[in-house]
């Protein structure tokens, strides 16, 4: 335990933009006067929404599974996940011709287990407890001799959710700030390492929910504390930050602001309503950080990460409230 | 009322192009496997809902403004509406300098009302009916020496709202075909004569709703057939089409076809939840045609004029009609 890992290099992620550039969508970068105005800056929104399966975990599943020799993929991939890693790793299992295996919780929304096996994934149900999860998908992998894609402690994931900031950093250069979520932190180390560098001046702000936030009491304690029990709307922001990403972010990362649920949805309410895009909750976690004060951006060009648009239109949590 | 009114040009639309570039906002092409499978066709979404304003409106509205002389337009523009022109028209008057004069109905929604008074303009209520609200036009212009807007029976606007497809066709050269909403017929007119002149082969078919079908039936009988009682969910294609867009939809349209608001709805809520994009129902109407089968675009290269994306996200069909 007392080596240091390997971390993400530059030659990583170049190697991850080539491979992956035929496999997920180059995604725009959207822009709102009446936000700017808000915020007293120029917001460069970078829209992971946009992307294929609606999230950025496209980008890190694809590099994976695509950068494994042909005779370790041949018996398939798998992960525990119920969220956008396993509908993003069962596509990039399905464009590689190889079987996707899939544990996720009895409880997982039949929404979610709809769009894995409509992939052609195969889903295998556990207790929803990490352990049992972990239990599931060690048992699936000795039956199966799948190979484990861990959805953010993975080099390979990591430097595939890089591309997000190396496109942004193409689309407009000249960035003072990049905003992005953290959960697990495969997207923040990712993109820390990206814009360090290609605009070493640049700073990297991890945003965090406050009943999740585990990420920055373990940037100010330098070792990862656990979350014992994440508490927000958020859903995929609820995740432990990772051994290897933890590596690039303490290194990389200025600061680590934390926003609560209610900014999370005021944010995600504004993009909807005045940029006309479907965010969820985690994709607007960024946004709310601006928005909310959380970080300085008056006078800067910041870029932010819009993560991911996959939200439960029936349930949305405005309208949730107004009925309550 | 024999004459012939002279029509929409391309040196109109060329100027206007030119004329509103610095006003308006290049929307982006956005396309999806998953809908382009359903379709069995190739669909470029031209995101209109993305505009300044979240719809197409500004272009016209914002070519009529800038191309009137500075003698004329001193006095300030005016119109009636209470929609998605109404606030373009008072975006486009703010930026010349110029006052905005809106007549609305006295029961428009209050957001409306506050959108376009938070862009500097004056408003004028009246009673609900068509001859209340032109009475009350024509006396604010009395009154005040403003210049009539119309809507889309206006060459500038008309001008203004073929840009969509003057930008879409640098965007996607080889389309087959291109759908678009139609109400007033300012943006079907507009788009015809424009892709008439740039592809000629391509065709152009308008959408209706099922209850707002004057255009198709004016179509069909050559001569305008106004719409006595519209009813349906897209509050933005009520209007009866107008004499100067039908002069151009007569000659250049090939088809109107019209859809249920049932299909509007689908249409709508699988362009958020799959597209991540908020579209009104309006805005959704050239491709419920599609996913209704409506329009014949199998095997084609299919643009779908995405017309805009303002909605109460307080009230969204599918939840209403969850709550009966």
């Amino acid at each position: 335990m007392g080596s240091t890992p390997p971390g993400l290099t530059w030659a990583l992620i170049e190697a991850a933009r080539t491979r992956i550039a035929p496999l997920v969508r180059a995604t725009p970068v959207l822009t709102s006067t009446t936000l700017d105005a808000q915020a007293g800056a120029r917001l460069f929104f970078k829209c992971e929404n946009l992307q294929k399966g609606g999230a950025f975990k496209a980008r890190g599943a694809s590099n994976a599974v695509f950068s494994l020799p042909d005779a370790q993929v041949r018996r398939g991939v798998a992960t525990h996940s119920s969220g956008n890693h396993a509908a993003a790793l069962a596509r990039a299992a399905h464009l590689r011709g190889v079987p996707a295996y899939i544990v996720m919780p009895q409880n997982a929304p039949l929404a979610k287990r709809a769009a894995v096996e409509r992939l052609g994934a195969r889903i295998t149900l556990c207790e929803p407890m990490q352990a049992a999860r972990e239990r599931a998908a060690a048992e699936v992998i000795a039956a199966t001799g799948a190979v484990l894609i861990h959805p953010y402690d993975d080099l390979a994931v990591m430097a595939g959710q890089a591309t997000v900031a190396v496109e942004l950093l193409e689309q407009v250069p000249d960035l003072d700030l990049v905003l992005a979520p953290v959960s697990g932190g495969g997207l923040l180390s990712g993109i820390a390492v990206a814009t360090r560098t290609l605009r070493a001046n640049a700073q990297v702000v991890g945003v965090e929910p406050e009943g999740a936030d585990d990420a920055a009491r373990s940037l100010r304690a330098g070792h990862i504390v656990p979350c014992e029990k994440p508490q927000t709307i958020a859903d995929g922001l609820r995740a432990t930050v990772g051994v290897r990403p933890f590596e690039e972010i303490r290194r990389y990362v200025t600061d680590i602001v934390t926003v609560p649920d209610t900014a999370i949805v005021a944010a995600m309410r504004s993009l909807w309503e005045i940029m006309k895009l479907v965010v969820e909750p985690s994709g607007a976690a960024a946004y709310a950080a601006v928005a909310a004060g959380r970080t300085e951006v008056r006078g800067k060009r910041v870029g932010v990460v819009l993560s991911g648009g996959n939200v439960d239109l029936d349930s949305l949590p405005w309208i949730t409230r107004a009925r309550e």
